[in-house]
Order: structure tokens, then sequence, then C-alpha cells
């Protein structure tokens, strides 16, 4: 578990604006996303850096613009490169379609210039 | 690339019944296939291992029974080992919810039984 | 508007049980799916027959795997043939992965063998 | 198969940005992207615009709406009208709910105005 | 089934300017939609309200940015409060993932603000 | 927050198996869940049966069938009506489709038959 934001940080590279609010305004809601997020993404049988490229294609996949943006956003401070996510993108484009690469494609040359 | 049958055999673990049909009956398209499926899977920035362990988590957050046994079939001859595919599908759980991880890992006790 | 469920069975070719039930049980909810279904089959600028196409590639895109066999058990009495269908998988195969195509085609067998 | 880029653009009627950067950057992967749209959209059963009009649909139910206003970028091209669109749409209404429709048609009319 | 749209927007709050769009331009389609509408929306075994919570979080969990939007703005003439939505939106969160509540909430913020 | 697996019983009907041999195998993972599960059932603004309609019309708008039959099995002991359910899913049809609708009520009608 993340002991707090700044932990949480560590572990995933950039906390959203989001979850300073949730902790301010709703400490119980917050506590137990910190849980949830921590216990997701605790040092295991995968590294953070993989399941960091798991989430980035499972959002791609789902369409969810925002979450895309938001996994990318934490990719590069885990050194991950740009080659890994795109060929992440690849995976998402065979079980999700074209469109899951192409949108997830350009965000990331937002998110991650080259 | 993948060259033939055999050969992406080789490179995902498993080929499924529905690939061996496709080459007899549509070769053309059973061509694009393996070279989609070739591209993706080819070794490059992210082992195949890896790969196959975001297939499995998108098709898991797609609700995709099929595409989940499919990826998890293939999955142990490629050395993943089950606590690998459990963290995997936690991340599924955050990005797509309980219902992927609690029949990604369903599905997995019976592919990949302990 | 499709007069009766005859009518509609006339137009869509196939009138799963639900909806006879449905007549009976919710005559409202009956009467409402009715309009709407004859609103989006009724002739227009498209036939039904590429209506239908529209309809298999859709549920197959959302893994639906029983709308998927609804409209397709629908198919082959509007005079559409595999190779019809089959293509219109393939663009269910761009728009929304593999697994689309796969599937759907392994019901596309089922339901209408060769 | 799509011979270049030119031919691509020939059939579908547009081409996005996207895919000249993606010949420029990785040919490979633009190759055999080009495989595979060429062996979607090419001749056969159903009609380039049948096909269109599919995708579009497939688009507006997934909730993509990058991939639905691609599509409707080339529909016009392929001389598919408005009321062909929106019949389509109503399919997505049926089997994917209202919002498909609502949305799909919002950008119809952004990218096709009457 | 509501009578006009003034009905409507008297059941559900607010009637988005497509609607009135539509009954000037496809009288039939709006008719349809106006039935369909009545009839999920009117008094039953379910209140107004509920119903409401329930469309929220569909369109929260289907990554339907647009649709969570439009049936967030006619929440609050229901008489729905924000710790409501808050709430539909943590269901929302264990059946479809972490986004869907992040963004949920983030519109939640914009439409209903504290 | 749920206390024990009995508690969870009795604030949501129905534990099914997979909780109790998640408890044994992964009792980090297994109390994480229960956590999440406890914020969100627990009572608050919405009362659990309400909480219970909108994750059982979450689940068959998603289309995932294990998670609609598996929330539909916590809803009697609960107090919920048919009707209830039906209404729920009605509100499901408007915004994820029929299909949505006519597999949600299959599922009522065997889970929890006339």
């Amino acid at each position: 578990m993340a002991k707090d934001t700044k932990d949480l940080e560590r572990m995933i590279g950039k906390v959203p604006k989001f979850f300073k609010e949730l902790a301010e305004k709703d400490p119980q809601m917050h506590e137990m996303v910190m849980k949830l997020e921590g216990h997701v993404w605790d040092d295991g049988a995968l590294t953070r850096k993989t399941k960091k490229l798991i989430a980035i294609a499972i959002a791609a996949s789902l369409r969810d613009q925002h979450a895309t943006r938001a996994q990318l956003a934490g990719a590069k401070s885990l050194g991950i490169s740009r080659n890994e996510v795109e060929e992440a993108l690849r995976v998402a484009f065979l079980l999700a379609g074209m469109p899951a690469y192409v949108y997830g494609k350009a965000q990331l040359d937002e998110v991650m210039p080259e």
C-alpha cells in the first residue's frame, strides 16, 4: 500500500490533481483509492514499468482518452521509452482495433514528444 | 513477420484451430493476419512475454472471454507464471473494474491450474 | 413501423422467442420495441440487408455474442451470403480488433454453415 | 492491397495525416497497416460504400469519437449521403444505445453539413 | 409516453438542443425517440431520480463523456445531490474501473459545482 | 468497510465462491477488495438497493454476463423486485442498446423467476 500521496508519486511517477483534492474532501475514499493503487502498482512478479505499459494499453483499448493520457503522463518518469509504448499499443491494435493504436500514438506524441 | 503457422506457434505459444482453417479457406486473409500477428509479437523493445501479459489484460478489460482464454492458452509456453498473470489482471481491475479481474482469474484457474 | 410480430419477422428474418413473450407480458414495452425496430429496419436510404450487415458488425465489435448470433440468425432469410458477412467482419477487425473477427466468423460458421 | 498512400486515398477517400507520418517514421508498420486497410476496403462482396457505413456505425457504437470523425471524413468522397449515414446510425442506436446515434449525428452535422 | 418536448423536459429535467432540431427535421424519428424516452423515464417501480442515477453511472462506465454530461445536466432539477451522484459513480468504479469514477466526478464538478 | 465475508454477505446478499478462495490464497488482495466493496456498498446517500440496481444496469450495459448474473444473484435478498430490475434495464436499453435489455432480462428470468 502507498503510505501517502508522495509515496504514490514515487511509485507511479505522477499523481493527478484529482487525488490531491480527493485527499482533502473525501479522506475515506482517498484512503481506499490509495490502498488499491498501492496494491496494484507495488513491486511484485511484474515491474512497475510493465504494469504501466499494461495500463496504457488497456486505456487505449477502452477508448478512454483521459485514462490513456493520465497513464502516459507517468510513463516517462518510470524510464519507459517511446518504442516500448508504441509496441504496447500494437498489442492494443491487434486486440482492440486500429483506432486504439492511432489515438494512443497521437497522445504519445503529445505527452512524450520525440 | 511470421513465416508460417509453425513459426507463429513458436512465437506465441499456441495457434488456434481458427488460423489453420483460415489458411486453407482464405489464404489472402490468412497471410495478412500472419503479417499483423508477426509484426505485433516480433521481438523488439518489449519481450513476447510482456506483450502476452498486455494482451491478456486487454482481453479481460474488454470482457472478451474468448480472447482472454485464447491469450491465456499461449501464456504458459512463454514461461509466464500464474503470479505474473494475476498482477496483470490487477491492472485490469484498476482500469476496467473488478469483474475484469474476477473472471480473468477464473479463466486463469482453468487454463493454468495451480 | 412493424404492424405485428409476423410483419417484423418478414422484415428482419427471425423474431426471437424473447419478443413473443414480451408481447404477452409487457404489451406497452413490446409496442415501443416494435416501433423502434420498425423505424430502424424500414426501407429507406439503405436496404434491410445493408442494415443487417451493419448490425452484425456492431454486435461483433461490442463482443456481444448473443446479439451477434441473434443478428446472424436473420441474415440468411434476407439473402445475405457468407462472403458478405465475412467482409463486414473484416471492417470489425479493423475498427475493433481481431477477436471481433475471429468470434464473429466462428458464429457465422455455426449459424450459416458452408 | 493498397499499392501506396495515393491508392489508399483513391479507395477510402481520405488518408489521415497519421498515415503519412507513419510512412516516414515506421515504414514496416506502415506497410502492414496499408496491407490490412487494403484487404478490408478492397472491392469484394460488399462495396466500399457499404463498408464505410459499417465502419461509421461501429465507431459510433464504440463511443470512439476520433474514429467516427475519421470514418465520416472519407464518406462524402465515396458518394455517401447524409440520409445513408443517418440510417446506419439508427442501427447503432438499436444495438448500442441512443448516445451512439446522438453524437454520431452531431459529428455528421459538422463533417457533412446540409 | 412523453406528450411533447415540454412534457419530456418536465420529466427528465433538460432537453438537449438535439431533440429540438430532431423534432423539426425528422418528426418520425423524433416521435419514436420521445416514445422510448417517455417509456424509460415514466413513473413506475423506480423513481425518475433513481433512473437518472442509473443513467449517469452507465454513461460513465461506457466512457461516454457526452452522455455523462447530458445525463448530469438534468440531475439537479430532479433534486439529485452531489453526494448521490458520487455514490452512484463509486458503483461505476467497482464495476467499470477507476477512470469511470475519476472523470464522472470531474464532470460532476463542472456541471454541479459545490 | 465490510468486517468480514459474513458481513459483506449481509450487505450485498451473496458472496461468490471467488471471494472465499481469495481470502485463503491471497489475504492482502482479499482485504483490499473487501475494503473497496464495503466502501461502495456501505449505507450513505443512496441505499444498498439503489446501488445494486445501478450495478446490474452497468453490468448489462457492458455486456458483462458474469457480472450481470453475479449482481442479480444478490438482488432478491435485498428486497429488489423483478419490476425494479426491469426498469433499471430499460435505462440500459436507452443508454447502451436493446441487447443490454434483452439479455439482462433473460438472466433476470433465470435468477429471479416469476
